[in-house]
């Protein structure tokens, strides 16, 4: 840049105070670093590293040659609104769930705070969280409230009511849990779900990884409550991360709402994405799973020995204990031998993990066992 | 619905109250109504009516067989920053213009306000303006000031320069317009420019329709202020409305700012779309601006003896003044003989006019005519 100080200064006075909320995430730092190296061993991605299934690659193609390619309505075609309300249905028959479909699940849980929460309303986040939890309630002039879990990550109850207040307007729960891999047991999703009924609390379950559970069923919190607002999507049960479909279902006052927010700053979800959406849901993606769960074992089985870690039961990522001092010096060690991996801090206020991803090749898998092994 | 009253007394009770500022736009309402018509003339539409051209149809299929389908990079993939900043630097020589690929121009807009905009800044909007700029203001906390142009649509410097108070962030402006048509005059954008500059206020210029000036090259507001933030993208120019493809540039530190929030809230523009951007900066689409000339010419001729109108240079809208009554009474007389248009007050404070589009076949234009003849 070599713009004039005058400049400078202009532009630097323009910008919003609430932007200061946004950091760039360290998860692009640590891609900065990783593209660097020439034969990096890289568990730190957040996608699947298998392609599109074909015949969702081909609804793609087939719509778009239909000329598909037009706005969609805002709330999504109908067919996959009809198809994946239908889902819902089966799984809760008595509901009466609306539902939008939207641009990936970070734009359903988006347009799901602005349309909820108020400013100085304060969200309930359990640490570690997923990266964006916290700058989004900040986006949305809300105050996000982190709450440690217990050693196992799972809800720590009393800390969860220790941390209720009048001004608490919404929890947020993320089961199968980026970064952690953690199912949340059943026992306190039901807790957790009827408290926030009893209190006139609203409650958002991320269910991205859903269909991510190696060990036992999926349970949603919309089981015991039914006013959960679900947010889902594609992006990682089809690897479509870079396709932008998600979808939410809930009360029909917030998706109503979220619906007219959409209209404003989402517009639509990509139309030939929403007819290759439809598609995906015919896709059997249990071969994907089976092949996540052995790749789970494997990298398991290569550090328990090394590494203190909770045996993640879904997703597809590993949250080990740092052996040895900081998240950045550690990151900063397994760099010099090729490794990327992310720095706990970025998911919490606790610097003492570092998260691991296992969609990868068995190959590069061993690779990073090696490495961490040396580290550790 | 069959929701338990104290169900829909809770799920009412979380709504925000920024979500009071989004109306179910009165442009989904004539769709409704447009969905029971039976072969309806439907000039409301928004979109070209031409599809994808198919070249650019090819290289996204190309980049989705490649398995271009993860996330690309939140500022986008890198040959396509490459090649639209050096359209940038062709056009602005001495720039240092940074540049994010955005989810659709309403992705660019939104991210942009939400840079800039701190709670109870002013915005000076333009009246009549698109519509979702004065909602997208409220939702980052700004207050939309509406400064009614002149009878030709043209910019009333007097008004503007009255509107102007310490508390002005931002200007607006759009060129040429949604829903009038107009392209402002280069003497009035460059004063707009110049007062911006002098008085350390931001300029956004929504330029979505640059491709489409009949009658004058297109002026840019950035020829005359550097520091404008241009934002631009390719439903319109290649209808590509349903894809999601746009794009902003302007100063470092704003662009910088929007690629932080964009990170959080779109994660990034649809990754084979970006792709196909690239071949469709290939595309001549002079062709099409010629059809839409004369198609321009074709509503003006066959309307202009019987309306009010300020002939369109720009755009593919035509913004007459209503022969009698109210917009309402208008739009309903038009839809008892199957005739979709717009009522004025959806962009604009003042019910005095309709927008028509002529991004139709010449024989539906003609439908219009005569019923618009009719009703006159």
């Amino acid at each position: 840049m070599t713009t004039s100080p005058q400049q400078q200064t202009n532009a630097s006075r323009w910008i919003a105070a609430r932007t200061a909320h946004f950091d760039s995430s360290g998860i692009r730092r640590v891609f900065d670093l990783a593209a660097k190296l020439k034969n990096p061993i890289n568990l730190s991605i957040g996608q699947p590293h298998f392609d599109v299934p074909e015949s969702v690659k081909q609804s793609m193609i087939q719509a778009i040659k239909d000329g598909r390619n037009g706005y969609s309505p805002t709330q999504g075609i109908a067919p996959l609104r009809e198809r994946l309300l239908a889902d819902v249905h089966r799984e809760w028959p008595d509901s009466d769930r609306k539902l939008l479909v939207t641009s990936g699940t970070s734009g359903a849980l988006n347009l799901a705070l602005l349309a909820l929460v108020d400013p100085g309303d304060e969200v309930i986040i359990f640490d570690p969280y997923f990266v964006m939890y916290a700058p989004l309630v900040r986006l949305a002039s809300g105050i996000p409230v982190l709450v440690d879990t217990n050693a196992a990550f799972q809800i720590d109850l009393d800390r969860f009511v220790a941390a209720l207040s009048p001004k608490t307007k919404l929890v947020l729960l993320n089961s199968p849990g980026n970064p952690t891999g953690v199912c949340l047991d059943e026992a306190s999703v039901k807790e957790v779900a009827e408290i926030c009924a009893q209190r006139n609390i609203a409650l958002i379950s991320d269910e991205i990884y859903r269909h991510f559970c190696f060990d036992t069923p999926f349970v949603s919190a919309a089981k015991f409550n039914p006013e959960t607002i679900v947010v889902d999507g594609f992006s990682k049960s089809h690897a479509m991360t870079g396709w932008r479909l998600g979808f939410v279902h809930g009360p029909a006052e917030v998706v109503e709402t979220m619906t007219k927010l959409q209209q404003y700053t989402y517009v639509c979800a990509p139309q030939p994405v929403q007819w290759a959406g439809l598609s995906a849901l015919d896709c059997d993606v249990s071969p994907y799973m089976e092949d996540y769960r052995q790749k789970r074992d494997r990298l398991y089985a290569g550090l328990k020995d090394h590494y203190e870690i909770v045996k993640p039961d879904g997703a597809f990522y590993m949250y080990p204990k740092l052996p040895w001092g900081t998240g950045q010096k550690f990151v900063e060690k397994a760099i010099e031998h090729e490794l990327l991996v992310i720095p706990g801090n970025i998911f919490s206020r606790h610097d003492t993990h570092f998260r691991l991803s296992f969609a990868n090749t068995d190959e590069q898998l061993d690779r990073g066992i090696d490495v961490l092994r040396k580290i550790a």
